[in-house]
């Protein structure tokens, strides 16, 4: 089944709108009068003032979470860049409609609803209970010698993940980690960190899944070419359509899809790791009020991770080290997200409480 | 009701034991075997390597959580160290009794027993439910004319703290989140701090609940002489329990006894912020050996946190900024340990769910 909405992207930007600061200034408020010395929750403090920002409603703790897995190939696997086959994608894939991977267990644990859809994998599934069949084509071309996507498999990959956020929303969704599975797809993010952010190819390009010294060399070099392919002119600020059409991933596109249409409709997104950052500076390029709505999960250890969250300017909530994709790391940050918010909602105030407050504030 | 157990400190310390290599070998092999690229998942694998060696099991996925607050008064508080006036000792103790304060909002959302203990907070609460009445005195004596507390006081607060690691073993515990409350109490931790770590008072001294400028020097000033009064000569390495009596704190004597008796035990501890932290610090200068049953929850904002974490060699869970205390830090990790625990009990491994290996290991 192919999708038949009509939501446009222009249609999309257009109505997102900045949150508004009159919600964060009560927020804010509230926050003081809770039984706590000023400030002291930190930046559990910032999550809960901006959820209350974006929901637009004090009453959050009702909270309606969702973990969306992209998963899609990389036609550039077969320059010999990731330590994994491809045919790992796939069996990915199987692994979460079986319940058997890390995502499936941190979802499990911290209440999310997990959507698993097929963007791009080069196998054929059949009809495979659990699956979101929304192929776009099996597997990006070789960005190495041609465009990763034609503007038209791009638009259609990324109206994969516009109609996501439509049933996101259908189904009061409130909070939405976005993750993916894609063999191959951290060189499709170094290479965007490397045109986003001018950084050198060597500084963004991790091992991935675990690749050699060697492997890492090879990497580095097929994205270094790619760069020279696509975009020789490095001092212009690329297009992020371009960008995305030429070294991205259809997965990456659908994740950028989600992203734009949750902001939208005013669903808060926890953006995971490298990927998905790579995804959400594509989209913050084409839009930049979706930030408003992203909270970055952690920081991953992909060393090109670190500056694409500067170039948004996005703090990550958790950094444990962690380079497992999937959307692991936004699950991880939920039950943080989700205590910010409980605080907020089910604190007593130092009025109700009769707890004194601070000299300096009752002088 | 006085504590009538005779479980001494010494037999305590003696009976911790460092924990056992081969279950963390075990652990290590399983997790090379589950569904991820090798260490993928980062701090978790380590977290939970080291509580499959704590609890000599792999099957730890029954958690038991409990969190412990003891709560005690600062005779210093008499010296203008705090923001706020040392009635909110008691009002904060009643405020946990109406689960009102953030470390029942925390416990609850994240499941986990909260006890709270007075150890020594000068008020009388009667006969107060939910509330264990331990108190070993209304608060410490003022350490800047004499020692906080004298032997005995001391050995019967380590002995609260003793007592409440007993009652964990009865129920089951296998995780324990230990936190505190006492106005006063980080003027006591950052002497701890730079008597045991040899820092500049000036660094390892924060503004607390929320000093001024003025207040904050008055406090260095305060904590200086309190040094100068007890430890005149810094070159030498004072006792532990020297520093204990004399510049401690009586809810934190019962911190160290928790965490002594519960390494004993083999339950897992998570130490709080900067005081929960220089409790376990002492624990650590008793029996070095606890080290291995602690987990340190979250870097605080308090600037002499970060150099006891250092001490005793820990490494923080979290990092967002938090400088409350009661355990807040210690209980929002759980979800993060848990997490762990749950990936290492149930994810699939690469033979059970058909997943090709890296090439780099299959060949």
């Amino acid at each position: 089944m192919k999708s038949t909405l009509a939501i446009s992207l222009a249609e999309v930007t257009q109505n997102i709108k900045p949150v508004d600061s009159t919600w964060s200034v009560r927020a804010h408020t509230r926050l003081d009068r809770l039984t706590k010395p000023l400030g002291s929750l930190g930046d559990l403090e910032v999550i809960a003032e901006r959820m209350v920002a974006i929901r637009q409603s004090e009453s959050i703790s009702e909270l309606k979470k969702m973990a969306y897995v992209f998963a899609a190939d990389h036609g550039v696997t077969a320059e010999g860049v990731s330590a994994y086959p491809k045919e790992v994608t796939r069996q990915m894939v199987l692994n979460f409609l079986s319940n058997g991977a890390a995502i499936n267990v941190l979802a499990r644990l911290h209440g999310a609803e997990l959507v698993v859809v097929d963007v791009g994998v080069d196998a054929d599934f059949g009809s495979v209970p659990g699956l979101i069949d929304q192929k776009v084509r099996t597997g990006t071309r070789n960005m190495l010698h041609e465009p990763a996507m034609s503007a038209d498999e791009m638009n259609r990959a990324l109206q994969v993940g516009l109609d996501m956020s439509e049933s996101a929303h259908d189904k009061s969704c409130s909070l939405v980690a976005v993750g993916e599975m894609g063999i191959g797809n951290t060189t499709s993010a170094s290479a965007i960190s490397a045109v986003l952010t001018r950084q050198p190819t060597a500084l963004v390009t991790g091992k991935g899944t675990g690749l050699n010294p060697d492997g890492h060399m090879r990497k580095v070099r097929v994205i270094e070419s790619v760069i020279e392919r696509h975009f020789p002119d490095r001092a212009n600020s690329p297009d992020p359509l371009d960008v995305l059409r030429s070294i991205g991933g259809l997965e990456i596109a659908a994740m950028m899809g989600l992203m734009l249409g949750a902001a939208r409709h005013r669903i808060a997104v926890i953006v995971d790791g490298f990927i998905s950052t790579a995804a959400s500076a594509l989209a913050y390029g084409i839009e930049p009020r979706v930030k408003d709505y992203l909270f970055a999960a952690h920081a991953s250890e992909e060393p090109g991770h670190r500056f694409l969250l500067d170039f948004i300017g996005l703090k990550p909530i958790l950094s444990l080290g962690m380079r497992l994709g999937e959307g692991t790391g936004a699950v991880l940050a939920m039950p943080i997200i989700e205590s910010a918010i409980r605080l907020y909602s089910e604190m007593a105030t130092f009025a109700s409480a009769g707890v004194s407050v601070a000299r300096s504030r009752a002088s």
